[in-house]
């Protein structure tokens, strides 16, 4: 097994609803010498896919429920704020202390049910991408025109876990990649077959990248070389069943 | 911000108890003609740690008692690995659909409080060292002695999550590093100050790492270099602390 390389891409200028994010992320990626290979993984933060893609919500237009109002006044956060929450929740998982922790669309659960005000001009705030497989599917696309190999793409955000403190960067949108390796059947060296040894790659490779990405250093990609995880698959893969998850 | 580059130790052999781990990684470095340089952050398998520590189990001379046979029974497990799963816990969280997960002493909320049959001879288990961090901070002074820099260590193993399909690499034992990274207070490019955004870099690295170790190619440590993570810090601030835990 060779090493994994985690490549920031700099450069790349502050992102608006509307603006090309594949052709600016080449760009840098080009201003600084660089080349994708084949094999290469691009990690790209959700905050600049959802600007790109138009998903602010500007708070002057929202007009907050009761729920919302009741609850921000309880834990002094923006009615605003929290009735876009709820607009992105399919159910509220918890709601208590001060923390919303919501399913979103999609199936994931996560703070806010990823509605998030940082790295946006004030008075806004970013949605999660409708559909970040196809967001991750139309930049690798373009990768693969710019520079004419095969590479995977990852859209990623930061979310918090149950029982661990701390955010780490995972996967919500993959393309050209499996997100999930799979163990079950191989056998270890003793010869005993794994019984439930599932590895989540792309949550991997995503925590990877945010090592160089960081949140403040205007650093919304990475490339991630020698990972070997190239395919077909969906973040849907990465997204437990309700019906087996047994802290829903 | 420089790359990030996670490299694997190969040729590590199998370990026993009471083998010198610390020497064995820094011989399998050294033959590799590679050296560990400062800032490196060396991560390594909680398995081997374990077996080198003696925490192995035979299943010979476990003597399950009846919760344990009633719940193996159940969903088809050897009685004897329930039985040690439970002494290992501090308190069972979920114990249904055949998942056991449980509360380590450690405070740890993992699958079968981390008891683990793969990768060991047949007829034992490991079990999570007793204070992975001291287990850490042993290694970080053989690595440092024999290399004469300054570097941090991990030790790692690879943790199921609710909500996500797929473990994940976390850690849960560090030395000579800071476990988070803490932007509250910081701003972002648009001055807005973070309100709660604390990073869990060691879990990142550990996952970065896993990259390159996977399961069953016999490579339990890997270097991860340009973390720029050095400091002092204790796996306990990974914990959440259960009075803050929605989830427990």
């Amino acid at each position: 097994m060779d090493e994994v390389r985690v490549v920031p891409v700099c450069g790349i200028p502050d992102v608006h609803p509307g603006d090309d994010l594949g052709a600016l992320i080449v760009s840098a990626i080009v201003r600084d010498e660089r080349r994708l290979g084949a094999g290469d993984v691009v990690v790209v933060a959700q905050k600049v896919v959802s600007k790109a893609e138009g998903r602010v919500v500007q708070l002057d237009g929202v007009e907050p429920s009761a729920r919302a109002k009741e609850w921000a006044a309880a834990c002094g956060k923006d009615p605003r704020v929290v009735e876009t929450v709820l607009r992105e929740s399919r159910r509220v998982v918890r709601m208590e202390r001060g923390v919303l922790i919501a399913e979103t669309a999609h199936g994931f659960v996560c703070a806010n049910a990823g509605v998030d005000a940082s790295n946006v001009p004030v008075g806004s705030v970013t949605l999660l991408p409708l559909d970040a497989d196809a967001s991750a599917e139309r930049l690798r696309a373009r990768f693969t025109a710019a520079f004419g190999v095969s590479v995977g793409v990852i859209v990623a955000d930061t979310f918090g876990r149950p029982w661990r403190e701390g955010a780490v960067n995972v996967a919500i949108g993959v393309a050209g990649l499996r997100p999930l390796l799979d163990y079950r059947g191989c056998a270890d060296p003793y010869g005993r077959r794994l019984q439930s040894t599932v590895i989540a790659t792309a949550d991997e490779i995503a925590s990877a990248a945010e090592l160089v990405m960081r949140k403040t250093s205007r650093t919304p990609a990475a490339i991630v070389c020698g990972a070997d995880c190239l395919g077909e698959g969906s973040s849907r893969a990465l997204v437990r069943d309700r019906s087996l998850d047994l802290f829903r």
